[in-house]
């Protein structure tokens, strides 16, 4: 964490008009933008953490650009961060496109050194988050995002991949360490313990995040699931795949930011976006203007979860089917008519294990949301410390649940009716 | 399988003759044979199926010598393998060594080009599964066996690496690809399908062989496995750890040919150890001179079989308990003395866990040497066909419940029990 800042021969963090000139000379973002480029306007936007974000708009069309800084910035420069970040969203942004055309930028251009990338300006799309901290309903969420994670997760597994290819992706993202550190640590690690970078609603979490660094059977279970992350390259995830990394309009959906993709458990993607349903769910208490003003999204949100799985567990069992071709479960041996209904069977069985690690992983992403340092808006936003604690405790409970007693939950349905349960539940709060 | 044969540059299989000019540049090896190198004895003793391998002596000592061929010399030069297997060995027995000192065999030279390491030369040690042929007992084994196997998985694996050391290793072997993929295909797959490779005791085996590739639950039992084997990199591996990889005298042993190292399930590699003993115990009836004779010998390999295991998991455990500071189960989580408590239940949860696997790799192990394309000496030795039949049906019969209903199997003891009691099954044979 104190190691001395270095940036490799060749970097320079751009400013907007350095950028300018650099841009002026790169012919797939020049010609792209159009016109005279002293005439462009160039503004940095941040995203938040890690990296620059420039919207660069020229007399034709506009182009996004993000180059990785080479530290975290919502810490500063005492958290190095490598830039070869860049490197591998760049690669899973390529994967993604292959395997879900139309779901993620389009990228013009790439600059390895500069861990720079050009890319479609996306507008008038908007990060998820905030659409739902407004209300707005997306109806097309759930089918587009369930496409994304069946596409992306399924092609770059060993269902659909030979050996070769698979442990080429492998070898490909394990550089990617650094990354997934963050993950290990913030998630599944720093919530359960007393830790400098953890913070809460205070006081009136104190009593449940006591509680959850004592709760032995949490931390087994995701102690289990930290392995499971840490082992288990099942396909290329996204890494981050909560509703900051969608950008979108009610028409068009676009998933960004894949600089954590590493080959890991399945589960942990299609987790990350139920967590953050679920959280924008129990967060809605804090944004409605009259007690009940929200109830209709409320009712929309469960819905987008429930099709979110529903759907994704369709698609996925249908992929496999029409294109089972990896040399997982090898199609010689499931010829025969009764060898095709037993890996039918086969294939519900699996989905009914990753559904089971979809809602491990959920509940880890949720609680680190609560107990840890990086926050989600939806609730951060809310002033009213009471109701803001009071919707993160429903959050947390049904977290714990869904980790310590993941068979309990049978489907998405039995998920979302636990939300609702726990929604007219009033925690006893600290403080 | 058809590409033409090419060796990189600087390559070239030895002979003697040219070994004894090469080894007598290199002072690490000349200088521990001693004397004239005109007058060093080297014979070449073949490992059977993917090397050349020497004996040099001189009057000092002796070394042995394995170079990689770039192809499977049981199949010919129509099947090419990568000559990077012996690095792959190479770093492999490095992480051995040290984890496991004094249980490998000590290396002197290493030469990449020439994929040919220079090593400790075993004598009198024998190849174990010819020891076991003859009835001889190993007082030694099964306390190093289960040394060995306890400290290369735990000190390789999440339990005692941080993060970034454990994914070194994982980019480090993720080229050992179309090793995994000799795994893949002879274990996980062929032997349930009809396959050109398979071969069997035929007919005797016949009805048995078919009843396996319409084995519906045992396919799917198999295909889990091959994804866990695919997927779950645990600790590194030997990867080949048979009864054919030992080397050893009553007083001492030797683990050698690691080649097919790579990061993966620990359970293959106790599942190996266990499938290779229960095949020797089945075996026993072809190789007494009257019915009974071997019944002693049958009485030790299952006490060994038994001592490995519980061995194995007694060091496991003692091992993580001590040197518990990698970063899976961070140690801050379980500090208190309850957590302490929940993580003592954990461990033994976890080594229920890996019993599992080692049950059902193990099955697999025994299956793919009966029905697949290699088979085991123990086996292949009894001439009397029926008898030879009989032995596998045994064996066949036992893994097929080892992998189908693992969870009937509560302990090594119970796996035992059920191959002694079929060993007096008599199964009825085709033809």
């Amino acid at each position: 964490m104190t190691a001395p800042l270095q940036v490799p021969p060749g970097y320079r963090a751009h400013d907007p008009e350095s950028l300018r000139g650099y841009l002026a000379e790169i012919s797939a973002v020049r010609d792209r933008l159009g016109g005279d480029p002293a005439a462009w306007t160039i503004e940095e936007v941040g995203d938040g953490n890690l990296n620059l974000v420039f919207k660069v708009r020229g007399p034709a069309m506009g182009v996004a650009v993000k180059q990785a800084l080479p530290y975290l910035r919502l810490v500063g420069e005492g958290w190095p961060l490598p830039l070869e970040r860049a490197h591998f969203e760049h690669m899973a942004l390529s994967h993604e496109a292959r395997h879900a055309r139309g779901l993620v930028p389009e990228i013009y251009h790439y600059d390895e050194t500069l861990a720079l990338i050009a890319m479609e300006l996306l507008e008038p799309h908007i990060i998820m988050r905030h659409g739902m901290i407004a209300g707005t309903v997306y109806p097309k969420f759930a089918d587009d995002l369930s496409t994304f994670a069946a596409n992306t997760l399924f092609f770059t597994s060993d269902l659909a991949l030979k050996a070769a290819e698979k442990k080429a992706m492998v070898a490909a993202f394990a550089g990617n360490t650094e990354l997934c550190k963050i993950t290990e640590d913030l998630i599944f690690t720093e919530p359960y313990m007393v830790a400098e970078r953890n913070r809460w609603t205070a006081p009136y979490l104190d009593p449940l995040a006591a509680s959850i660094r004592d709760d032995g059977d949490l931390k087994v279970a995701v102690s289990r699931l930290k392995v499971k992350f840490m082992c288990d390259a099942e396909a290329m995830l996204h890494g981050d795949l909560h509703t900051g990394s969608v950008m979108l309009t009610p028409q068009e959906t676009r998933v960004i930011d894949p600089e954590f993709a590493f080959m890991g458990p399945m589960g942990f993607d299609t987790g990350a976006v139920i967590a953050n349903l679920l959280i924008a769910y129990f967060s809605q208490v804090g944004h409605e203007s009259a007690p009940g003003g929200r109830d209709d999204y409320r009712a929309w949100v469960l819905q987008a979860t429930t099709d979110f799985w529903n759907g994704f567990r369709a698609k996925f069992k249908k992929l496999w089917e029409e294109n089972g071709t990896g040399d997982a479960y090898p199609a010689p041996l499931f010829a025969s008519e009764a060898g095709q209904k037993r890996l039918a069977a086969e294939r519900e069985a699996y989905l009914d294990r990753l559904f089971a690690d979809t809602l491990g992983f959920a509940a880890a992403k949720i609680i680190r949301r609560i107990l840890g340092l990086a926050h989600n808006i939806d609730l951060e936003k809310i002033t009213d410390e009471r109701v803001r604690a009071t919707a993160e405790a429903r959050c947390l409970r049904l977290a714990r649940d869904m980790m310590v007693n993941t068979g309990a939950y049978g489907s998405i349905e039995a998920v979302c009716g636990q939300a609702e349960r726990l929604n007219g539940w009033e925690p006893k709060l600290g403080g």
